[in-house]
């Protein structure tokens, strides 16, 4: 009998790796139920279905969820793992990631964080499986071995991963941080130089944070995921988004990725913009240096469904309370040239800040405010003149250049 | 007797309005010199002597730094007063900054910290002076009666600052933050639109983070100053460094400021990449949250002389000691595209990296640092079960959107 | 007629400097209503009613609030006084803080984050009013013109804030601040050498990190402000939460503060150790990073009524979620001793801490968790080696010392 | 041979765990030397020396360094130890911390930041090991085997670690939160109830942040260690320094910890009260955030070799420039308390600090302050009046108890 060891939920991509995966299990002793979300990404959800269950799952999921980047997209595929296997009764969930990525444990701890007594099965992190495994052509083998069906175009040299927010790339090729990415990888958007030469206008406008709208021309669009598939489009046509860097992977390995995020680029530069004009300083800075540095970190490292992100996420709504208005931008060849912005918050005072004209406060306040600014600073210039060491000099620290 | 109050080291630009405080000063009955600083702006100098010496002031001081952007350069400037003032024996400072913007507050805190007893005219926070001068027509009509030269050109509505950084616009008709910035505003740089359609490709080193040779084709730049010029020159060139954002002026006034800053944009693109490659990762998380949020915020109030500033840059050295290798550019209409990076630092493992082979540790290693990175989770995740509050949804945070 | 000017409302306390100041602002020419707080403090304010209708105002409010430190006293003031000002048409809000220290600064940006418009009168830095009144003798001789009742008892060479939650004491002779306080200007606390000799001994329950009920022997008390005062008579008997340091206001100027926190202090050691018992790691540092530092500051500089308070406060409720539990005491000549702490969180686990047997985890996972972690550092020690510099010596920092 | 599996340096203490380590390891067929370090712990090293050559250590090395608590000297151990392995030829370093404590962590993570190829034999995590010796009886039936001499004193239920700057104590009775730790317990330190009714007065004084100089009555401390041991025996008579609390380990998981640090106490008594009168206000607050936060995390997480402590510590030089002066201190029953301090700094200035008299800057000046304050504050809550939010009430933060 085939699932004399449990029932597990395999999180299913349709390739070759996860095909020997699911494979692997059944041979092992497993009964595997397939699971696949749509994240957004282009995929024919069909195709991975048959092939799923004609090399054994017992039975196939597709959730549909539109959601963010990879280290997003993971705790939202690990909430519909776990709501499957609780459903379904199974004993383990698996995955197919490499043991040297982010996202298994990116996978993992939203296993954990959800279900802390859930067993998990990472066949690249047993000995048995990446022994066996070692290289695309023993998996091939085994592939043919078990009739699973091989796409025959021969495999890029990189992998990918991508969903609504953006498609990103790594590995093969890519290793080499001096090796520029060959101009026909990137699958989402236009190259600069082949961009069209005609700049296009549109205009966003933000609800407490949120883009509620966008208007292009005479088109509008209102929907959350309406809103992402038509700046997507654009960003796609216009070469925007793209980027190359090295990252630090939560294991502590550098490693070099590709990624392309058209709308989300254009999105940000819009809503990055708007807090200008729309929040006040200081909650802008706060926010920056607690909510931006720590919920990036926590998201990056897989931390989603943990006591830190709950606490941090709690303090957003009230950072976006202002956060309304529209920003008027200009799309033309990777650039997201902000062309304007207006908001009836009413932080911003043109007459207060028009160097023209007197406005909200006399100018010789701030005569005051400049004093009592100095005082700290006059009493330790007093001490280090008195000790000789007045006049720090910029020299001290980058050192003759200046 | 025209110095009976005392003598005054002013900031002169050559302009309208230093120009006529100037004579305003020598009509209070002050002794008034003149300095200028060149800062790797575009200026003539020697017109501006004549003009300030015409006008009234019985010296007339050049000096020469090539210093960074505004917020730098007004720490710098100061510094050369001061030097200045205590040399000529000066009783007073004086400047023509207006009473809401930044730079008053850049240059008083940094002479009340190089010389904390030094007093300051300031003469647009002076009630009898702004009140006297309220619009550009009463300076006209005084420049008239005191004979200063007036450049017959209209005035632009808007005011800039230059130097070897950037040059930045501001107030007139930008005050209204919907406006888009004509077109021929912006001085340095070409537009995107009519920048060359041919990208050019250029190679940056870096040594201990600072950069130490430029390489375009054939040419090569090594001194700090011919690499800033060189950039300038390229990024001029490819419509690279325009920026147009609403900011918050320290007295807490928000403004809308555009910025041309093409060198300095190229440079900081391409030192973050390699920082991406040199630099460990809790360094540079470190430094980020600590060194570049900090010490923005202390150079753009202008607490340039501060024991903060003193102590926060006591930190920089160490965090560039690995910052040692080559970026390789692309420009190309606005974009500065990073096609690859090289070091010998040794951070970066390629073969550790790798997802297709193993490499300096075990893939079951991985397991048990999820094990016991998940010791906590799932700690807090039995607790929420218990209580019935497993499974945080992310609409708790973003309403029911997701 | 008495009230040309306006009508104005006085925060009064019904010392000499509030009476000098209710009598001068009448003599200005406007009308005064005087307004009174109850935050706790020991205070006959009957005779302070009688004093203040004697001296001229026209009407008196007793406003009653238990609040906090004289931080936190100021805005709820504050907020009385806005409400009373907008009930009764007052013009004006009107305080005796002086022109050096940190109430007035917390009072005016608490007026105007209420009432943006208000006018404020700060009598001690309008230089009629200071140069008039420099001195005590000044005040006396007016009091004396006007008929203010003076206290007969010789003025503390010192002055002090009452609420709650403490008192403070500063000025006189604590501006020397290697004057050690005598013993009889502490108030509230018993001395250490004179405290019981016997300790006595508590417990403290808390629930989402608000103390629910405080048990001494068959006492018990619930109500918030019952435990308040509970304890303030507890610490006050132990002698506990004496402190006195050099604190640094809100305008640069170092100030030296001795302070008596009873209650407070023994609350605050039980809350920080039940935080160490039901708060999460992760959870505890940021609060401690983000709300705890950003919190003090912004309370300390009167920013209540702000966007950034607003911001950070939305953060406390989900940070608290799981500090519930209770903590047992002891008391003893100035020493608040925690015996022992209990709670159903769950977030500590006997077993899985236990260095005697195994729990929740296997030992050898750790080896994976160690390896993992050291993949960075072995990469940073391998290219020190490589150039010379591995083991970088803690004499590097802290000289030769070590 | 005994050594054919090659030469292991074990961190050998004389205690039952470490004496069955070096048996079981020479059993496995590794030649061992036992390493010991002299940290200024109350210890027989001589004793300690010939147990370890009896019990079949092939040589024994003794180290003499001063420092710090347990997680600074385990860095400082692990240094000595790297440097006698590679003097002496060791291939393996070994201990006997346990699976599931920092100090394994701690030792590990120095090793291979010291020397990253250096193999590690951590027997508490090699199931053969910890499943053979689970629990103390397998461990005297072994010593018994091995003709390990072990002391007759029953074992303590809890287990201790000391060096100069503490003692702690951890495990057995103390694994419950709940239990108060037994009056014999603590060692180092007389009992609050038993100190002297006598309150004992000193004075610290430093320079550069620094210890130079005690003074106890007639007798003065100048050498570093010298002062840390006068400290230690001053708290040690005066009961102070204790604590008890719930921490949480590197691992995650949390652990009851009991510790007594008496002359560490007084010391940060002193100096955090000096920098009080001495260092900038921007600079200490920015050297709590980053250097103190970051710099406890990075000690108590083990990672004193790695580049971000590198980078922390840099900063500290600069931090600590001005904090020069004395401080004076009374000793009782637990208690530090700071009678007065004094320094020539100069950053404290009486008379502007004077509440009574003028100074350093006109009153007047600060209602420029403060207007100039408050006006992003107004605009802020002419926002709100517009939209109906005005004044946030402290209750939307914590309910309806305020």
């Amino acid at each position: 009998m085939s699932d004399a060891k449990g029932r597990v939920l395999l999180a299913y991509s349709g390739g070759l790796d996860t095909s020997c995966i699911l494979a692997w299990l059944i041979e092992q002793g497993y009964e595997v139920y397939a699971f696949m979300a749509d994240v957004g990404q282009e995929e024919d959800f069909e195709a991975a279905q048959k092939k799923a269950l004609a090399v054994g799952a017992k039975k196939f999921f597709l959730e549909n969820v539109y959601l963010l980047g990879t280290s997003l997209a993971r705790p939202v595929i690990a909430r519909g793992m776990i709501a499957v296997a609780e459903r379904e009764g199974c004993d383990f969930v698996s995955h197919g990631c490499t043991g040297k990525g982010n996202d298994q444990v990116r996978f993992e701890l939203a296993f954990y964080g959800l279900k802390p007594d859930i067993k998990v099965i990472a066949p690249w992190r047993i000995p048995e499986f990446y022994h066996r495994f070692a290289g695309r052509q023993a998996l091939l083998a085994y592939a043919a071995e078990k009739q699973i069906p091989v796409q025959q175009t021969a495999a890029k040299p990189w992998s990918t991963d991508e969903n609504l927010f953006h498609i990103s790339y790594e590995a093969g090729i890519l290793e080499d941080p001096d090796i520029t990415p060959p101009a026909d990888m990137w699958k989402l958007t236009t190259s600069i130089e082949e961009a069209p030469t005609t700049p296009e206008r549109i205009s966003i406008e933000f609800k407490a944070g949120l883009p509620v709208k966008v208007t292009n021309g005479a088109q509008t669009y209102t929907d959350a995921v309406d809103i992402f598939n038509a700046l997507n489009t654009l960003g796609r046509k216009h070469g925007i988004g793209r980027i190359d860097i090295v990252e630090n992977r939560f294991i502590g390995v550098k490693s070099r990725g590709c990624y392309e995020s058209p709308g989300a680029t254009i999105l940000r530069a819009a809503h990055v913009d708007l807090e200008g004009l729309t929040l006040d300083r200081n909650v802008r800075s706060l926010r920056d240096q607690f909510v931006t540095v720590e919920l990036s970190r926590i998201l990056y490292n897989g931390h989603f469904f943990t006591p830190e992100r709950e606490f941090i996420t709690s303090a957003i709504p009230a950072s976006q309370r202002t956060v309304n208005g529209l920003v008027r931008l200009k799309l033309y060849k990777g650039n997201v040239v902000v062309e304007g912005r207006s908001s009836e918050e009413g932080l911003y005072d043109e007459q207060q800040s028009s160097m023209d004209e007197l406005g909200g406060f006399e100018p010789s306040d701030t005569t005051g405010f400049i004093q009592i600014e100095s005082i700290r600073i006059k009493k330790w210039a007093q001490a280090n003149i008195r000790k000789g060491q007045a006049g720090v000099e910029p020299k001290d620290v980058y050192g003759t250049r200046i």
